[in-house]
């Protein structure tokens, strides 16, 4: 990494590694991947000891504890990212796929093969081991990745790129394929977002100040989301069990993730069943309850709901509820307030569950199973680098299939578009 | 189409028709698309009468015959225009369509579903059947449609979408699903290309300038072209017949549009043999070459080939010529020179087609078949509405499916991520 680059330089190089990415075989990328996992555990002490000077000028920084938990390295997240690079390297490689193939009436046959994007660039905050799983799955689907993390994080990564470049040097690589931001100035991040010619993709990561500081300052495509204000909506006939069962792992089981539940929408005619069995639970697991002016009697302690609580994204133990007269209603508040992240209806309604699969369209569409399942893993993607919600290229989980693209291949006997007559 | 609504206005209303068109079953789709082909034929003589309006416009601004050409509505486009919203009605909607679906180790069955991406801008110069096709293609998708046409067809353009508003009205759908914007004032592009809350994606169509224009000054995703040049390489084996028919094809058949060939790689090998049959049809068909140094003895007329020759879009009978040591030399002058558009191999030799479309990562690649192929139309996605280099979303020809996203829709049982216990 030269200290002296400019970003633009940088990026230029990392644009040339990316070629050779894009050419590199299966098997070398997974012997690649396999290697940077087996750096990893054998340089952990000294990532862990620049890790430690990373945590130390936090805590003298006054950053929060949950800052800090998220900054720390220690053995077991070694272990994970380690982990992580080996999973990644045992999925498939999307890169050359043909996803379908069909021909014309002249004969040709036309194919769609995957390609890789080229180069993608992070913007991430604090967590040391987005750099580690950022540059596995963007290195597995073919492309170079141009990484700008946190500033409280740069000793850790630095340490994390450096084994990875020992790895990439054994396999004939370049080194820019893991390009590292090698400043903490934020002006670089403003820099990076005019670099059309170099960089594809820009995947922000982090909180929805730093993504819209992103998306408002690029010129380059950027795959985002702001914030997931998700709902589950009780139907009139639903399961009761088992909306109550979708609702504590909807709210309760992580609540500062984006598929957590925000909004609990409950149909009218279901609503005292309901909230007689719901309401002690909510209370016994400490959920704070801000409800519409008809749920609010069925709660011991509840704050009156506004308009603002239906827009929160709460990140907390706190849930907005609203009694409706129909779906339509429901599905009206979703269009409404909702961020196109992700929705739940509960329901043993057969019509109703297809009209909602139809009408609603969220990324994440939900019948009788938790908002929680909103993840790449859990849908089966492999690995997750975000979750758009921006219709544009990919919409809800990313993996790897999202670093991709496809091109035409066409293959002929020499056929022409016009009769050729010289 | 309110005269005096601000553009934001505009759009607002185009987002709540989008709502509306995302639901419309295929059948009332395409009835309307029907509806608005006859309503073209009907209002026939009024159209032509605005497009004259133009036409005397841009013979007095002194428009060159060419553009005046692009711009002039006789009967025969009428019936074109009506007979290209026929033809998209009859195809199958993507909408709805099921891509994939697979199920997960806990029962939870997950779907990837095509929905519509919601309003689309399309900015675009002279042609105003771009203003019939366009709204056709994004309308048979479940979109609404942003139209922004050229000045020179303000008056065509809006006798087009108020035939089409007459349609829409018909099938009690808002007519803000086709919105022309209300004025011929060039600062409405940069105005409409803030509107990030409103419009989804923007297509440009036009020449370089205007694509460059939109691109830069976009915070709305842009998928775009600025140029094709597109390359056929003539392999050490290939059946030279083949090559030149090919060849002919690719730069005479229709040398203005961007699938048109611009540079020919010849190997060296073949060179002698290949270009003593080639010369003479190229001569008589009237191609003014540019060759490099050791090609250039085997014309009689010929210009030796700059550096900005191999760069050059000529968008007429000019074609740049180079002789290269080996395939890998072609790749790399297509790598270096190329626009990402459509790249052609005439070869006989089983590995070198397999590498050439391996290495090769331009949109659309072709063995032993025509440049003119990369064409959505020809290439089997039924209609075009634009081409994309930009690998991000689509990349090449663009059909309706480059008009839809799709979403996870996921059914369970009450599946949870984690265990409940309350």
């Amino acid at each position: 990494m030269k200290q002296d680059a400019t970003l633009k330089e940088l990026a230029i190089a990392c644009k040339a590694a990316a070629k050779i990415m894009a050419q590199l075989d299966t098997n070398v990328k997974n012997d690649l991947l396999l290697a940077m996992a087996d750096r990893l555990a054998a340089d952990a002490d000294v990532i862990r000891r620049e890790n430690g000077a990373d945590v130390r000028r936090a805590e003298e920084n006054g950053l929060s504890e949950a800052m800090i938990d998220r900054l720390v390295i220690d053995t077991v997240r070694v272990r994970k990212m380690a982990d992580a690079l080996r999973h990644i390297a045992a999925l498939r490689d999307p890169v050359g796929e043909i996803t379908q193939t069909w021909s014309r009436p002249n004969g040709i046959e036309v194919a769609y093969q995957r390609i890789p994007l080229g180069v993608i660039a992070m913007i991430y905050e604090s967590r040391p081991d987005v750099t580690s799983d950022a540059a596995g799955l963007c290195l597995k689907a073919g492309n170079a990745v141009f990484l700008r993390g946190g500033s409280e994080a740069f000793a850790s990564n630095r340490a994390i790129v450096k084994a990875f470049h020992a790895s990439l040097q054994e396999h004939d690589i370049p080194t820019a394929a893991i390009t590292l931001v090698p400043t903490i100035d934020r002006a670089a991040i403003a820099e990076m977002l005019q670099l059309t010619d170099e960089i594809d993709l820009v995947i922000p990561r982090g909180g929805e100040g730093l993504i819209r500081f992103v998306a408002e300052n690029s010129r380059i495509p950027v795959i985002k989301h702001y914030k997931g204000v998700c709902h589950q909506y009780v139907d009139f006939n639903a399961d009761i069990d088992m909306a109550i069962d979708l609702l504590i792992d909807g709210k309760c089981s992580r609540p500062g993730v984006c598929n957590a539940l925000e909004t609990l929408l409950v149909h009218k005619d279901i609503a005292p069943s309901f909230f007689a069995q719901a309401a002690p639970v909510l209370a016994a697991k400490n959920v704070e309850i801000r409800a519409c002016p008809i749920s609010i009697r069925y709660f011991e302690r509840a704050v009156p709901a506004t308009e603002d609580d239906y827009d929160a994204e709460f990140l907390s133990l706190t849930l907005a509820v609203k009694v409706v007269d129909s779906m339509d209603e429901a599905i009206e508040h979703i269009s409404t307030y909702g961020s196109d992240h992700t929705e739940v209806i509960v329901t043993r309604d057969y019509a109703h569950a297809r009209k909602f699969t139809r009408r609603v369209n969220s990324a994440v569409v939900l019948v009788n199973a938790s908002s929680r399942f909103s993840d790449g893993g859990e849908l089966g993607l492999g690995a997750e680098i975000g979750i758009s919600t921006t219709r544009l290229h990919a919409y809800g989980p990313m993996g790897l299939e999202s670093l991709t693209t496809k091109k035409f291949v066409v293959r002929g006997d020499g056929q022409t578009r016009h009769n050729m007559n010289w």
